[in-house]
């Protein structure tokens, strides 16, 4: 195996077009820019719990930056650079070529550059650390949702643990179907766009990674308030409507606006070319209650909200 | 064993005194100091490569932060802000109060806020990422030594290899000689006052991570320069020669300055209570060569020049 620093030579040194300093020395310099606040955050990706050991390397490469920009698109920031270590067992050249592909495509695609990074051996994992900008006091919070507001949500929520549940023969999807919920799950579309949007328009916002119902909790607990769900075409109960409801990593964006705002949010998911869809109101109650109605309007609250991590 | 979420709040959620927002949403958001560039590092900490099994939780919640602190020393920048990513296979509350313990002694120590991270189950392994400042254009890199300046290193080289190589039973320690060793090898103390003071003065810098002569061959390599090395007191052959010259792990600076800062190094070691010393000079040559002098004058340039990790 070529050692360490081989491998970061050859495949992740790449000119970061936005930094002073980037891969090659202690650090990384960068030059924030003014009046600018800094949004980092750091995940974790590791085998058998967040992927599975056949996941193909160039979807891995992508999956791995992507779940971090998520992070900041629910913060309202733009993603402006990552750092990346790397545990992995003994991977030939074509399994890094490959995963630096993915990787660089969803940084490209992103305006990201590459800072940094470290590698080592051992069981194959992860961890992206990703540094982006919001004007000061603007980024979104998970505290800010206010009784009266309505809750919306980005895209169709369930795919990737459809894609997942087929994957491990729980389901069985085809053609168009399938392609999707793989898409969905391979290759995450990060909404960085509305996350920008919603600077100045959102009381709060987080993105669905854990479940829709577990992160909903999340911001009702930050908030200190409760929640109320009506949501429009839920699939009838089975393992479409867990999925939709409890599914983890589909990393749309969940977020709550002000009374009088729905007409605004219609527009934007016009804009964006992205489905929003409104799915319940914040009101005042014991912090983090949830109850899930029916279109009957018959209490279908379910026991189980999410997964913390969802490969079980 | 409690959950993701249940972990983080109880042992890691602390005031982060010089954040805007600290741990608790899907990023931090910090407030970046006008006129200063961010200088930012990640490191990855694998069992069985990096730190051995039955390491002392305390020590490795110490060391995972210190040598992340130690590039921040060898860019000459200011630690400020940490993220914390553990894979953990099933901590007791107990370990994991520890490791916490260590970890915010180090930050505490350093004045370093943690300001974000994540948790997951699989073989442990740790990823932290540091961020600091430095104000714009004064942080040390590894590419700037030039033809005649004199190459220094901080402390006492080779310690932590040799207090793990009695730990392996390689070599027998004992008293205030083993207490010393282990010392280096599980609380090192990051060079970070020594960093800064090197500002304006060294005209490279580097943390001796992976050996010494290793690192030095970072810094000839990113330099373009050769260097000649007479290491006063060098250790005859054997174990404590060989960790002198290629012992990882032991996070002091080495540095070259100019012609004629000699003096201002040696008062610097004065002020600062730490030994430095001179080992040789940089000349021009084949960018990376390294020839090493016995002080008889014989070439005693050995063929190792250090390790990828030092757990082989």
């Amino acid at each position: 195996m070529p050692s360490e620093f081989e491998l970061i030579a050859r495949y992740f040194t790449r000119r970061a077009a936005h930094a002073v300093l980037g891969v090659g020395d202690d650090g990384a310099l960068i030059a924030p820019t003014p009046g600018q606040e800094l949004v980092v955050s750091t995940d974790l990706l590791v085998e058998g719990t967040h992927f599975l050991a056949d996941t193909d390397a160039e979807a891995l490469g992508w999956k791995c930056l992507a779940v971090n920009v998520s992070d900041l698109a629910a913060m309202g920031a733009q993603p402006r650079w990552a750092l990346l270590a790397a545990v992995l067992p003994a991977p030939t050249p074509e399994w890094i070529e490959a995963f630096a592909r993915g990787f660089f495509a969803c940084a490209q695609g992103y305006g990201i550059d590459l800072v940094g990074g470290d590698t080592t051996r051992g069981p194959r994992a992860f961890c992206v650390t990703i540094l982006g900008e919001a004007p000061s006091g603007q980024a979104l919070r998970r505290s800010g949702a206010k009784a009266g507001d309505s809750i919306w949500v980005s895209g169709r929520p369930g795919r990737a643990a459809l894609g997942l549940a087929h994957l491990q023969g729980r389901t069985t999807l085809s053609g168009p179907r399938l392609a999707d919920c793989l898409a969905a799950l391979h290759r995450p579309q990060p909404r960085v766009a509305l996350g920008l949007a919603l600077r100045g328009l959102a009381t709060a916002a987080i993105d669905v990674s854990d479940g829709l119902l577990a992160d909903l909790g999340h911001i009702l607990e930050q908030s200190a308030r409760a929640a109320r769900l009506q949501i429009p075409n839920l699939p009838a109960a089975g393992l479409e409507r867990d999925c939709w409801l409890a599914g983890g990593d589909d990393y749309e964006l969940l977020f709550t606006v002000p009374p009088g705002s729905d007409e605004r949010v219609a527009e934007l998911a016009g804009k964006l070319e992205l489905p929003l869809t409104r799915i319940g109101e914040i009101v005042a109650g014991a912090p983090g209650e949830l109850v899930l109605h029916d279109t009957d309007g018959s209490d279908i609250t379910p026991a189980r909200r999410g997964f913390d991590h969802f490969i079980q």
